[in-house]
């Protein structure tokens, strides 16, 4: 989403008004059927405090870039997704771990989640939505082959994209640097590890990494962690996929700095 | 899966195939141009063992019940999911927690998770493909209003379902009472409760119940439940999927019995 996105498709333009996405209007063809699916469009774009032109079908395929019958008629446009910087999530940290003088602070620790190319925007949005409901401060993905927050992330996330920092970082090794100056450590989940996640220590400020669907984490971004640790498994044939791995996790990270912040 | 289950057209009986769908046969129309794909269900089939008949297009449209377009010639009969019965879940925990007398036995619990009528086909795959990850001894679920064994839960439960036994039961209640006189402690995920999951004692033979969707755990079921507890949650919009934080559940168990063997 870095410049506008085109939405198109009834459907899909609900979908969008629902989970969040920032849309800067919708257009609608004024010779439109008003269905009851145009009718929820004008409700929640009204909901959302959205804009609504009514347009010539002309239009309407020149906006879309697709015939009118993929766009039945309607077309959003939403506003690039704004990417915050590693300095915000840093900032969001120093207020989770008590450290910014804000008054959700305490001394809870402060948990960031940096992606190491996840290239499934189903699992960056799963990732993001765990993130948000362990109280993470933030996310780190890199600028190039990685998935990016596109619509259908809003969906996947259930809207938690539009709550939580995602910074865009062009060097995922320089951002770890920083991030341990600012007294992190670094926990890589890797099923190459020795260490199972329940013993590793997770108490206080952590960078909790996570790697690609089918190499894991790279070998600079392995060799710049602090800890390695995995998810021990029991079974014999199957293994968890990233998104639902990263949730455990980030739960354990939750559970051993309630511990901490309980007794 | 009560009965034999008609799959067709290329890619989905390419998935069945991959997946481990129990394929009693496929049929390819005699007439098919031997495409990649064609060649890729040729080679499927006879990986598995499976048997491939050439028939004329007319009896591939009347197997598949849809126009030769749709099945593109091919179509697969899948068995019907043979589901365990309480007695085989309960012996599979014998075996895991060491009162079976099998060799897999040791003093590291058992584990089985009730599904109180999860009804998204995704979501059972998800917490079976979770389910055999952590070691569990079998899954329960309602044989009314509930989702069932489906060739696309194969998919979903990245094949976990082969290896796992699922038993249908007529009433939940009363299962609940058959594992409660098998020694097992009954803990109900639910939002409601009070205490946190890793609060709450899950040493041993466990029966982790899980609710529907939108309801969660039924009234009956939450009555008839040792312990109640939850996964907190920090964030401000978010929660969890049923599958994601049944998940995060049946690994807290994991943490408390693997604990509990090693020292």
């Amino acid at each position: 989403m870095a410049e506008n996105e085109i939405i198109y498709g009834k459907r899909a333009v609900i979908e969008a008004l629902r989970s969040g996405v920032p849309v800067r209007r919708v257009c609608i063809a004024d010779n439109i059927v008003r269905d009851s699916m145009v009718s929820d469009i004008l409700r929640k774009a009204e909901h959302a405090g959205v804009g609504v032109d009514f347009v010539p079908r002309k239009r309407i395929e020149e906006l879309s870039g697709a015939g009118f019958s993929s766009s039945q008629g309607v077309v959003a446009e939403a506003k690039p997704f704004r990417y915050a910087s590693l300095a915000d999530v840093i900032a969001a940290a120093n207020v989770a771990s008590g450290l910014g003088g804000g008054a959700a602070g305490s001394s809870q620790g402060a948990l960031v989640v940096l992606c190491d190319h996840i290239t499934d925007a189903g699992n960056l949005g799963a990732i993001a939505r765990s993130a948000e409901s362990v109280g993470a401060s933030g996310i780190i993905i890199p600028n190039k082959r990685s998935a990016q927050v596109t619509p259908a992330t809003y969906k996947t996330s259930a809207g938690a994209v539009a709550h939580l920092p995602i910074a865009q970082v062009p060097n995922l090794k320089r951002a770890l640097d920083e991030l341990k100056d600012a007294g992190f450590w670094v926990v890589g989940a890797t099923e190459h590890a020795h260490d199972a996640l329940w013993d590793t220590d997770m108490a206080g400020r952590i960078v909790l990494v996570v790697g690609n669907e089918h190499e894991g984490i790279s070998d600079l971004v392995l060799k710049n962690c602090d800890f390695a640790c995995k998810l021990p498994q029991r079974g014999e044939i199957s293994s968890l996929n990233v998104a639902q791995a990263s949730t455990v996790f980030m739960y354990e990270w939750l559970r051993q700095n309630q511990a901490l912040a309980c007794g």
